[in-house]
């Protein structure tokens, strides 16, 4: 059973305001739940309709009926389970490496993805604008498939942040060298900007280096590519050049 | 106005059966409306709620409420227009460049994030498996963003289409060759597999040429890339290599 006090609780989870008030977030079905728990992130109860999840205590988890789960899941087609976690302290980056500084990035799918390609490429750093969608939002968590708990994210002033940093600044705009053609470096931060506006103006002054991806087809036409799909172009081709 | 009727065509435009029934498919927004109306698409009615696209003449064109917008609409926050086109004859696909095959694709953002690649990357032939999401589902209209009208799609018995081709095929595995580092020819078929079970049994039979897309990441962990963004790294590389 679970009680309509938890439902309350669960449900003013969907908001953002919300979790910050209870330091708590989110995540539904068995593989993201699962990646979660063998993560260092503390369970703070589980809700599922089957038998399962065995390795949780009973007091940490509540058998629920189907209709009860689609009364606190963020899902048109609620999942078997739901797990709330505390959030983790805030984390620091550090001044090395590949480090991806996403700039108002708004669609939840799309941090989400972003942040599965950064578990791909081992990059293990993430700097967010504070305009950038909430990490804990539920879809952020849910596209990120488990990847939530291998890369660091932080929300800063983004540029104050590049500003005091060293590493090279990278940001793709349609006049930049072509990233095929281009130098890539070890380190260095690769700026993603926003899905409508891309990169803002005080960030772009501070980008060293403008890249693009080659566009082949009509020229006249296609504008511009979905923000997680470049991310992948560019992060296969920073990885690419600098490991060999 | 917009009449019962109209009300009650449109909404069924939402399934694809009555999609095929009707011959018809909508798209909604500004942006991907122009882009349709550009094209060889013929309109077959036009609902605004604005005062706009006055090149469309007033007999295929109707200044309709909000609250009727939301009725036909296929967004939860609907634009300020939404317009029926007639679908267009079947087209067919030729033996040459490019064609990239999709092996039961379900998810209608991936479908549409793929057409955008493609062209992006100057692909204009696409060969669909009949278990792939439709084409005129209206979040594959809208995530094409308008490059449905450049890329030609079509739906066929995937396995006996790759079976009687003559170019070769690349199929993306985990133990294929390095995408970075094989030899890619100018003229080829690349298959992308379903999201949960990759390429089917029988497809993967008639691959010619397995690749990779190495990882960099935690190799116990990251299991996967999302489809899309897979295509994305493979058409890149497959551009990238035969354009110099």
């Amino acid at each position: 059973m679970v009680s309509k006090n938890q439902i309350k609780l669960i449900s003013s989870l969907h908001q953002k305001k919300y979790r910050l008030v209870n330091q708590l977030f989110f995540a539904e079905g068995t593989k993201v739940i699962q990646e979660l728990l063998d993560s260092k992130l503390e369970l703070q109860h589980l809700y599922t309709t089957q038998n399962d999840f065995q390795s949780v205590s009973l007091s940490n988890r509540t058998q629920i009926s189907d209709a009860d789960l689609k009364k606190i899941s963020a899902l048109t087609t609620p999942n078997s389970c739901l797990a709330v976690f505390k959030m983790p302290e805030e984390q620091t980056i550090e001044q090395k490496g590949i480090v991806v500084a996403l700039d108002d990035i708004r669609d939840p799918g799309n941090l989400g993805t972003i942040l599965r390609l950064c578990d791909w490429f081992g990059i293990e750093q993430v700097v967010c604008s504070v305009g950038t969608v909430d990490l804990y939002n539920p879809k952020v968590v849910q596209a990120t498939m488990g990847s939530i708990t291998r890369v660091k994210v932080v929300y800063t002033d983004l540029e104050k942040w590049i500003g005091n940093s060293k590493l090279p600044v990278f940001g793709t705009f349609m006049d930049g060298e072509s990233v095929y053609e281009t130098n890539l470096p070890a380190e260095g931060i690769i700026v993603m900007g926003n899905e409508a506006n891309g990169i803002s103006e005080g960030i772009e002054a501070k980008v060293s280096q403008r890249i693009a991806i080659p566009r082949f087809g009509n020229l006249q036409k296609t504008e511009s590519l979905n923000v997680a799909t470049a991310t992948a172009i560019v992060l296969s081709e920073f990885k690419r050049k600098t490991s060999v």
